[in-house]
C-alpha cells in the first residue's frame, strides 16, 4: 500500500489536536476513508477486518436472542414513507432518492451520460427499515401462533449528512437492525431491554469499552418510539459517543404497517414492536476509546492480528530467521485466546523491518514478535507489546506457549481498566449548579484532558434545553439504576429534579 | 408464520409447469418473495440462513485465496460511469439513479411527499463495483510491492429488471465481488482461473450441484473483460444457470481509474486485473437442482436444520416425550457432520405434530425424527430421509450416534449423484446437424423431461446468432476441457469449427 508515514506515530497527537489525530489514525492505520462520493466511506481491509470479528460476534449473540437474520430491500418506495409520515411525528428527511433507472447519453453534452427512465413511483434509499420490514411482517403475522416474530438485518443504510466525519456520521454505513413483534407490551419492552443488555456486554467485554445504559430523555427518541435506551461510552477527549440504540416502539409502526394478529381469544389486535441496531461507528468509538500518539491499538479479540513475528533475515542466518519465523507462526497458531485460536502471522514480505514493525504498531496488533539471528541463537524473540510504551523485552522461545495467550489476556485487561477509569474518573457527582456546570464544560474543543460527564439532578424542565444548546451539552440519558435523593435540585434551573441525568458533549 | 399449505406437495408439480413450480417452491418453503418494489426481492428467515451457510463455507475458500474483505460506496458518481463508458464497449445502461437528498412536502398535493435537494451530479447505485474499486486501486498502488492487490465485497448491488423473476433475476440482489490487481497479465489470468476453480468445487462439493466450466464466447463476455469463465450448472428442466463468473479484464479498467505502478526496474505500467463474482441467483440454482414436487430438499451441508425432531406427546406420556425430544436434540447436537456440529433442533412450538413434519418436509430439511410414547417405549425414533418418498423407518436410539452423520452423508451424495447423472444423462454429445439440434430444443418451455445441453463442434460463424436466437439457445461456454476432432463440422452452419461449445436454453 502507499502512503503512510514511516515515522513513529501520528500526527497531530491527541493534546495537540484530538479531531485531526482521530483522523490520522485511521487514515493512517488504513482503517477507512472518505472517498469518491461525498460522505461517502471506504472501510478498507484492515477496518473491515476488525469489523467482521464484531460482526460475527455480536451475530452469535443475536441469534441466541432468538432473532434470525433476513434481507429486506434497499429501496422503499414513496408511499411508504408517507404513510409512515402520518403515523410519527418527526421523521428525518434527509434522504436518498432514487428517481430514474436509466442512463442515457445526453444530446446536450456530448460524450455525457444523464438520468432517463424516470419512475411513476420515486423511491427513498433505506435510511432504517421499521417501514418496509413492517410491511412484510404484517403478511407474515396472522394469529398469536406467529409471535414472537424476531429478525435482524445487515446492511448498508444512507442518511443524507451535510457536515460528514469518516466512521462517525456517513451518508452511508454499515449496521445491523434487528426488528421485533410481540403479542404484548411487556414482552416487547423486555426484548428492548435485552437487547441493550447484548450491547453493553458487548461493548465491555469484546470492545473493552465500558459503557453507561440509560433512557433517552422525551426529545431524544427515536421519532415514534414510546422509549429509546442507548449505551454511551466515554471517548478519550471525556465526549460522549453513543455507541448502540435499543427502541420500544409501541404500537405506531404496527398502525402504520397494519401488522395485526388473532390472540388466542379469536380477538384482533395489534402487535407492539421494537428495534435495535448498532453499526460501523463503534469503530469509531474503539479507536477514540483506545488509541494512542502511535497509532491504532486493538484489543485482542478485534485485532485482525493478534500477534505479528518480523523476521530480521541477516547475511548467512537469513533462510534460518525466516524458517524459525513460520515455525514459531504454526507454534502460536495453534494457541487459543478467548476459544478462539491465536490470530497470527509472520510478515515475510519484501520491506524493511523497521518498516514492517511500525506498520504493524500503527495498525494495532497487540504483540510484535521480532526475530533475528542473534535472537535465533539465544532461543528468544523480541517481544513488543502495545499497550505499553517500552522496549522490546526477549522472550524465551520455550514459554511462548504459556506467555502468549496470557499476555493478550493482560493486554485485554489493561485497555478496558484504562477505558473504566477514564469513564469512572472524568464523570462528575459533585456538580450541584449551573455556575459548576458551565465552568467543566467550558472547554477548548481540541483539549483532550478536558471535560468529562456530569451526573447530576435534572428537573426536565423546559429551559434546560437553551441552557444546554449554548453550551453545546446534551442530555445523554437518564441512566438505568436512579439514584435520586429526595429533594435533589436540578443542576440546570434549581427546580425539583425527577431523574438523575447524565449531561455530555458528544459525537 | 402465516400462509403456507398444510397438505402435501407444492402446485403446480414440476411436470405441469417448472417455472410455476419453482415460484411455488421458493414461496411455500418460505425462502424468499417479491415484494415491495417491482424487482425487489425479501429473503427469510429460512432462505438467508441458507445463504449465510454459503457465504461462510465461500468466504473461507476466498480468504484462502488470498482475498481481504472490504467494502466500497453504494454510490458511484455519474463522472466515474462515464469514464467507464469511454473505455468500456456495451456497458449496461439500466442503473437506478439517486437525484435528490431530500424528501419535502408536496405544495400541490396535500399529506405527500416529493424529492427535493437536487444533487449537482447525479449519483448511480452500483450494479457492480469495478469502476469505484478501480479508482481506490488507483492510490492505493504505487509499486509493484503493493501487488498482488485482493479484495473482495460482500454487498448488494441494483440492475434494473424489466421481467424480474424471484432469485433469478431481480432488481436488487446480493453477491460477493472479488477484484485483484497483478502486475503480469499471467498472475492476472491464472487468478481468474484460480477463483473459477474455487466456485467450480463450492457448486460440486458444497452445493452438491456438478457444473461445467469454460470460456465465455466473446459476444457473451463481461463488457471490457478480455476473458470470462463461467461455471455452468444444468437444472432439472434441462436448462442451464450461469451459477459464478470470473473475468479477466486485461488493462482497459485498468486504464479508465488510472491504476498504476513502478516495477522494480523503476517504470511505470498499467495493472491487469481481474474481477468474480456469485450471487444469491445460487439459492435459485439450488433448488431448481435439488428440490421436488413435495418442496424444497437441501443438502446437509446448506440445511439450516439438518435435524429436526417432531414430538407426538399424547396424554399422559406428553412430559416424557418433551424431554425425550429435548434430550436426543443434545444427543445429536453433540454429533459432527462435514467438520461442525449437526445442526438440530426439537420443535416444541404450540401446532399439531402433522403441520410441524410438512412444514420442515417442505422447507427441505434432510431427516425429520418423530417421537411418540409408543417410540418412547421401543426405544425408536421414527426416521423421515427427505431425499426418499418413503414411509418413515424405524430407527434404534442407541444407533443415533452412528446412524445420524452417515444419514446426512448418504443425502448429499445422494443429491449430488442425481445432479451429476442428470448433467451427464441429458448432455448429447451426438447431435451433429442442425435438424438433430432442433429437434433436441424445439420443447416445450414448461416440459421439465424435455431438453438439456449439447456439446458439440462450433465454427463461431456469425450466422450462429440468428439460428440460436431462433432457437431461444444459447452458447453456454467452450469447455475447459477440449476435445475437438480434427476436421469436425460445426452443427449449425456445417462450416469447419474451431472450437466445441455447450449449447443450451438458460434461464
Amino acid at each position: 500500500m502507499a502512503g503512510g508515514s514511516k515515522s513513529k506515530g501520528v500526527s497531530p497527537s491527541r493534546q495537540e489536536d484530538f479531531p485531526a489525530w482521530f483522523q490520522a489514525v485511521v487514515r493512517e492505520g488504513e482503517v477507512a476513508e472518505l472517498a469518491h462520493v461525498r460522505g461517502s466511506m471506504v472501510i478498507r481491509p484492515w477496518g473491515y477486518a476488525i469489523w467482521e470479528l464484531m460482526q460475527g460476534e455480536l451475530d452469535r449473540q443475536i441469534k441466541r436472542s432468538g432473532a434470525s437474520n433476513a434481507y429486506f430491500p434497499l429501496f422503499i418506495p414513496l408511499s411508504y414513507i408517507e404513510s409512515e409520515a402520518e403515523h410519527v411525528e418527526g421523521f428525518a428527511k434527509e434522504m436518498a432518492v432514487v428517481t430514474h433507472h436509466r442512463l442515457e447519453a445526453d444530446p446536450d453534452s456530448p460524450g455525457h451520460l444523464r438520468p432517463g427512465g424516470k419512475l411513476t413511483e420515486p423511491l427513498v434509499v433505506r435510511p432504517t427499515s421499521e417501514t418496509i420490514i413492517g410491511k412484510s411482517f404484517a403478511k407474515w403475522i396472522n394469529s398469536y401462533r406467529d409471535l414472537p416474530l424476531m429478525v435482524n438485518q445487515w446492511a448498508n443504510v444512507v442518511r443524507w449528512e451535510m457536515r460528514p466525519r469518516v466512521l462517525l456520521r456517513t451518508t452511508e454505513f454499515l449496521w445491523q437492525e434487528g426488528h421485533t413483534a410481540f403479542a404484548t407490551e411487556e414482552e416487547a419492552r423486555a426484548n428492548a431491554e435485552q437487547m441493550l443488555e447484548v450491547y453493553r456486554g458487548f461493548a465491555d467485554a469484546f470492545l473493552a469499552m465500558p459503557v453507561l445504559t440509560g433512557e433517552k430523555p422525551e426529545e431524544e427518541r427515536f421519532p415514534g418510539a414510546v422509549m429509546t435506551l442507548s449505551i454511551e461510552a466515554m471517548m478519550q477527549d471525556g465526549k460522549a459517543l453513543q455507541a448502540g440504540t435499543s427502541h420500544y416502539l409501541g404500537q405506531s409502526f404496527a398502525e402504520a404497517a397494519e401488522i395485526t394478529f388473532l390472540d388466542s381469544e379469536g380477538e384482533r389486535g395489534l402487535v407492539h414492536t421494537a428495534s435495535w441496531g448498532v453499526s460501523t461507528r463503534l469503530l469509531g468509538a474503539l479507536i477514540m476509546s483506545h488509541s494512542d500518539d502511535i497509532g491504532l491499538r486493538l484489543p485482542p479479540t478485534v485485532a485482525p492480528q493478534q500477534v505479528v513475528i518480523v523476521p530480521i533475515p541477516r547475511g548467512d542466518e537469513g533462510p534460518a530467521v525466516i524458517e524459525a519465523a513460520e515455525e514459531l507462526a504454526r507454534e502460536i497458531g495453534d494457541l487459543s485466546f478467548d476459544g478462539v485460536p491465536v490470530r497470527v502471522s509472520a510478515d515475510l514480505r519484501d520491506r524493511e523491518p523497521p518498516d514492517k514493525r511500525w506498520e504493524w504498531t500503527r495498525k494495532g496488533v497487540p504483540l510484535v514478535l521480532e526475530l533475528g539471528p542473534r535472537d535465533l541463537k539465544e532461543g528468544v524473540v523480541a517481544l513488543r507489546r502495545r499497550d505499553v510504551d517500552a522496549k522490546p523485552e526477549p522472550l524465551e522461545r520455550s514459554r511462548v506457549a504459556t506467555a502468549i495467550p496470557a499476555l493478550l489476556a493482560e493486554i485485554q485487561d489493561s485497555y478496558r481498566a484504562a477505558a473504566a477509569e477514564r469513564l469512572s474518573s472524568r464523570t462528575r457527582h459533585d456538580v450541584t449548579d449551573l455556575d459548576g456546570f458551565r465552568e467543566w464544560f467550558d472547554t477548548d474543543p481540541s483539549d483532550a484532558d478536558a471535560g468529562g460527564f456530569v451526573r447530576a439532578p435534572w428537573s426536565e424542565a423546559p429551559e434546560s434545553a437553551e441552557i444546554l444548546e449554548g453550551l453545546k451539552v446534551t442530555v445523554r440519558c437518564l441512566p438505568t439504576e436512579q439514584d435520586l435523593s429526595p429533594g435533589a435540585l436540578c443542576v440546570l434551573t434549581g427546580k425539583p429534579a425527577v431523574t438523575e441525568a447524565i449531561f455530555a458533549k458528544a459525537y
